[in-house]
């Protein structure tokens, strides 16, 4: 019996279709919110529309702004607000991917020159700040108090989420649970608090709003759970992606945990080496990624994110039926067994 | 007759004692404001109050929280939302300083180590987002949309002006009415706007509200034009604070601009190579304060200073006598005519 585990095999066929369907279910809807979003990234100070325009168009799945046009129909909401939140929750988003490449001294992102990289890290700095106010400036527009309180809120937590990720940075020590308090504030708050205001915006009762943020919250753990693996997926490099940033800035998922505690004294001196002192070597990586896949530590760090897809899946099951049902539900397996 | 002047001789005496006599007067609100601050700083992530704590308890005057707290006091306010308030704008203010200080590359503020010399640039931009939406939450929490429209236009516009900033950094070729333009967003529409919602809180007409949105205005663009001024001043120098930062960041500020235009080609190739090239060399920050002493450029950027006063003075007019009055409008010549 193989102890080496081939991450593809174990993984159900996925349906790569699951997040295109769901978008083109709300495809008026999200030509009205990128439209929104063009509109009121515009500055007299040419830089920031430059800047904003850059990472914008740089492009990205709009998962979080789709999944808020979603939840906004799934509650049957028939106005035109959930585009101007959804709007607000990508420019929050986007801000903390410009505030994020400064932080994590990032070359790329999505394969191409990061904005800091082509703008410099002041500019990216600064235009995070305007995205982000923006943000806040289109929420005001819209006028609600709750969904004011639920992105303040998540704001603060993404923030308190990375902050805690740099403390965690270069410490093979790190446990799994401080790992998932990371991901959970840094990630996941955003995906729940997108899922939330699709029911605010509908006016439906509390036990709905917290329904949508249960699935958006554990869809987000999930996501972020397999982002980590597929840092290290041969797939992933196949596709021309970059392989192996995590473990060139030394930070601590779950693949590196599960396979620092599951490896013997030997392996753990690599690992101290690799990612705490930093002194990285050709061959490191694959290495790493070895393993990894020795002690199962991608595998089972996909069966985590299963976990928390389930759970997402469960929290579904107060809505009555709807395309829109059946397309967040069918994302939640996209998010796990997507290869990209 | 002198060409040289000597800057001490043309300022009035000046007051010292009105930013003081303004937080007497605000004493108790400031101390509630404070609480507050320190309280909503917290977090369970230890780095965020540890690094917060480190900025706000470097001092600065809380100019800007005495402002909201003395307005709503002017407009005779008698509840305690100020105070909430007040802490809003303190936290926007400490969140910009945070990143300023990042892109600026800063060592020092107010004579201290920078937080990112202390901390680093991630946690700085990391903490700065926090506080940011800490200070949202805060609005939130008093549940006005006026102030929340208030206060996220303005930090949309003092990101548009550090961008802005940026884009004419090291460009002698800058004209006086693009300097005005930064700071006037990227630091006077925060005083405008801490002075505004005092009015706001108050529940006072449109009229008192503008009056003090202009009276915060013109009082935030002379107070950055004076600072502009003591960067060069021989005085800060003596008071062990620092001098020249400006210079050595290349930042054209009106001191420059004044100096630049009134100069001979020759010491424009001088302030070229200096600002733009960044080529420096001992003697170069005597050589430019000697430049702007012999050109009047910083006597001159204090009496436009003293025009914004003005009209920042004019703007209380409608107001009937008080203490706090009198106080605000000493104010004004405090902040134009102090040497720190």
């Amino acid at each position: 019996m193989a102890v080496v585990t081939n991450l593809s095999l174990k993984r159900s066929t996925p349906d790569v279709n699951a997040l295109d369907k769901l978008t083109v279910l709300v495809a008026d809807d999200l030509k009205a919110c990128n439209a929104l979003i063009i509109d009121r990234m515009q500055s007299p100070v040419e830089l920031i529309p430059q800047l904003a325009g850059y990472i914008v168009a740089a492009g990205g799945k709009r998962l979080r702004p789709v999944l808020t046009l979603a939840s906004a129909r799934l509650c049957r909401y028939g106005g035109d607000r959930h585009q101007g939140l959804a709007a607000c929750v990508e420019f929050i988003h986007t801000a903390t991917l410009l505030h994020d490449d400064v932080v994590d001294e990032s070359d790329l992102r999505r394969g191409l020159a990061s904005a800091n990289a082509v703008f410099g890290n002041k500019a990216s700095v600064l235009v995070g700040d305007f995205l982000f106010s923006r943000a806040f400036e289109l929420m005001v527009e819209d006028g609600s108090l709750d969904v004011l309180r639920i992105l303040s809120h998540a704001s603060a937590v993404i923030a308190e989420g990375e902050v805690l990720q740099l403390t965690t940075s270069n410490d093979t020590g790190t446990s799994e649970q401080a790992y998932l308090d990371v991901i959970r504030s840094k990630t996941a708050e955003l995906f729940a608090a997108a899922c939330q205001i699709g029911a605010v915006v509908a006016d439906r009762p509390s036990v709905e709003e917290d329904a949508l943020f249960a699935y958006g919250l554990n869809l987000g753990i999930a996501f972020q759970l397999v982002d980590d693996v597929l840092d290290y997926s041969a797939l992933q490099a196949r596709l021309g992606k970059t392989v192996g940033d995590d473990f060139r800035e030394g930070k601590i998922t779950l693949p590196v945990i599960l396979a620092y505690r599951r490896g013997s004294d030997e392996e753990r001196v690599f690992w101290n080496r690799a990612l705490e002192e930093m002194e990285q070597g050709d061959g490191d990586l694959d290495k790493a990624i070895g393993l990894m896949n020795q002690h199962g530590a991608l595998r089972d760090t996909v069966e985590r994110a299963r976990h928390y897809g389930a759970i997402a899946r469960d929290a579904l099951g107060i809505f009555p039926d709807s395309e829109e049902k059946t397309a967040l539900l069918d994302v939640i397996d996209f998010v796990i067994d997507r290869e990209f």
